[in-house]
């Protein structure tokens, strides 16, 4: 009856199925609770707890069941644009409404205010955060295609209908001015940029999207996908009064269980009752040299396993958005999908979404423009910004604490390059850095790469 | 007495000095009397009429005179810092206000909110426009020979203290993401970047402006550079109750003229009494190609003579700002620099600070960006913004007219480039697009640039 909003429950291919109950599990509540839930006076105290999503209203953009075979119907009678695997994950976050109040790819208005403003006016005078552009790229010949018609069909690569896109809106796409506005360089070698714009179409299309059935991947992961309705729930459910997100697109070490530990230990002192921790890898796209998806979240789990975080306080799910490497622009986009799922307060890494810069010998983004730019953001006025403190390997403990500058020596940083560079090499990082679980983990992925014949490991395929 | 906040009354050099009264003359007004006239229940009712400017306040950073020789002296025993001539338009455009609530040169944190969101938010939450980065870039040895101190004092070329800044704050000037988000491309070949950018230091510094004397240019125009507080007497003393700006670096042609008139009388549809018109040429740099401020100066003059602005609604002064060329990003700049000079309305352009893109065939924008951007733009909410109508030259009527989509064969138009073509080759355009008078000085200026020995004109020198 419910089923719609269930996530996929069928066995895990990649993690054991013995998984730990601190993976959060689909929830079963019945629609006609969630809705006596939401209505009834508990709800409106448990509400409180929860930061409003953006615009007031979480968007939701998936056909309800018993009109999804006439969307089907109505999509094979349209024109059509074929998706790429990074288009379905965009349609997937627009879908479950992580860019509330978006109701699909952006219109000009919605890309320009993006690009210049990073953040959208809405109709009531309100501002919302909105720093990366959710575009979808066609070429000429979908464009001579589309024609006159208002509506188009979004199908995956073997041409089965995702959605429907309504009222659209063409225009052009600058592929310069997007890249420079939203990455601050046009250099070549921009992950994203490569992947889908170099050699997406000239124009973009915007309009309101209906989505056929919730998007799935099949990979054995579906079920820790969990929508920003459902965080919500499982939040109110565990009587969080307030909900810390923690983004990360890499494997998890001692010091970043140490920072989310100390950060719940400041909430109790701050007076909240029950601060829950979103732990919240990134699911799409990765450039080729990141951990791939199905790798981090074994390591997480290893980790996880440990003990080192509290299953009760702790709710590890997928975010489906696609990564940009975008620093400071970026950020505001992790944070503002993080209050739409019911976080507010989010924990700012030092170079967040950063990278090398592709052409020059140097950090393409200043290593604290991240958080003072997320600090300053319109529209985020509402999340409380916390500054990731740094950790790094004590000799003296002999595991991972926080920086204490009066006495430098003591201290090992043991960078992401490092900890690759040992992973590969099947070489143990110093005890109390990563626990034995986890760090086999990342050995085992290195040695699942087979040598090619000239006997150097490949770049892994992005997912 | 006064004499402080007066206009160099000198007479011009480039002008005839017979000028018509509706180029508009310094102000005699003592200070005891704008006091009085600003505190009394009149100016309560008159600055009614005026838009007030951001952040509430007027900005003014000129050192009054009993403390000027004191501020001399001061500067003297700071490190120096050369200033290059727009760097001297930037602590004029400041010192007086355009640029209000800004202090001086842009810290770190508003060069990352105007790059980032083209706006600052103010200590009680509200929101300025502000899309340019008003810095000053120093190099190595410029840091070095600051040391620790917390002023430092900018001189002219001749080692003339010009302005101390203080409090200062020095943070690293990443060019080509400046570049790229105030463009929206790295192309090489952007006039202001090559003319202040790409050659500057790897350095910006920030804090607050005291500037020692009004800024001067002794090129016969001083008298006609108004500052926002002088163009807000002089529209309360005409009793304006609208405002509506016209910003140009072009020659005036009729059509120009034609949407100046029809914006009056459209403004007093919309029932105002006395809208005033400021035309605004742009008095700061400009790229080697476009016509030299004096010269536009004589053209405009020549437009006014021949009778087609009406003098008693009308003031035509010099906006001391630099060019940037960047479309969209900048057109705030022009938009919200006039509020803080009382106008309510702005007349936006086709293309506004438009060019060619330096490496493609291409227009840099849009054209219909600027219009778009500009209306959406955070802090700018309060401004009426009036798209430009498109005239062109009419047939059938022998003049400029709205183009009338009709009988698009009736209508000619006349480029930019067309328009200098034809004057640098003493051509005449057809009867009714420009007063005779004010193509003679545009004949007179490519004229007056001496034909190098290969017989081609050579380029002319920005002002």
């Amino acid at each position: 009856m419910a089923s719609l909003f269930l996530k996929t429950p069928g066995p895990s291919q990649s993690l054991p199925k013995t998984h730990k109950t601190h993976f959060v599990l689909p929830q079963n509540l019945p629609l006609s609770w969630r809705s006596k839930y939401r209505a009834g006076p508990a709800a409106a105290r448990i509400r409180c707890g929860l930061i409003e999503p953006d615009g007031g209203k979480l968007v939701e953009l998936i056909v309800e069941e018993p009109q999804r075979d006439l969307k089907r119907r109505q999509a094979l009678s349209l024109p059509q644009i074929k998706l790429s695997k990074i288009d379905i994950q965009w349609v997937h976050v627009l879908s479950e409404g992580w860019a509330s109040p978006l109701k699909g790819f952006m219109r000009e208005s919605e890309f320009l205010q993006t690009l210049h403003f990073n953040s959208l006016r809405l109709g009531d005078g309100s501002v919302v955060n909105m720093s990366v552009p959710i575009v979808l790229a066609i070429d000429d010949s979908n464009k001579n295609n589309i024609g006159d018609s208002s509506s188009v069909a979004l199908v995956d690569d073997k041409d089965n209908p995702i959605a429907i896109l309504n009222d659209i809106e063409i225009y052009k796409h600058n592929k310069e001015e997007r890249t420079a506005r939203t990455w601050g360089t046009t250099a070549p070698g921009l992950p994203y940029a490569e992947q889908a714009i170099t050699h997406a179409g000239n124009w973009l299309i915007g309009g309101d999207l209906e989505v056929i059935e919730p998007i799935k991947y099949h990979d054995g992961l579906d079920r820790f996908r969990l929508s920003p309705a459902e965080l919500r729930d499982e939040f109110t459910r565990r009587n969080a009064d307030a909900v810390f997100a923690f983004q990360l697109r890499n494997p998890v070490h001692n010091g970043h269980a140490l920072l989310m530990t100390d950060t719940r230990r400041r909430l109790l002192e701050m007076g909240y009752k029950n601060p829950v921790l979103l732990l919240h890898p990134l699911g799409g796209y990765t450039k080729a040299d990141d951990v791939p998806l199905e790798w981090r979240m074994k390591q997480h789990e290893m980790v996880l396993e440990d003990g080192v975080l509290d299953p009760e306080t702790t709710v590890v799910s997928i975010f489906p958005s696609p990564m940009h490497y975008a620093g400071p622009t970026e950020v505001q986009w992790h944070a503002k999908a993080r209050i739409n799922a019911g976080a507010n307060f989010y924990i700012v890494g030092r170079d967040p979404a950063g990278m090398g810069h592709p052409l020059e010998k140097r950090d393409l983004y200043d290593a604290d423009h991240g958080k003072k730019v997320l600090s300053m953001a319109p529209g985020l006025e509402r999340l409380n910004i916390l500054p990731f403190k740094v950790a790094a390997y004590d000799k003296t403990q002999n595991g991972m604490a926080f920086f204490d500058p009066s006495r430098p020596q003591d201290f090992l940083f043991i960078s992401g390059t490092k900890m690759r560079a040992l992973a590969k090499n099947k070489e143990n990082p110093p005890d109390g850095f990563m626990c034995p679980g986890g760090w086999k983990v990342l050995v085992d992925y290195y040695d699942s790469l087979t040598p090619s014949e000239n006997g150097r490991v490949p770049e892994p395929v992005p997912v």
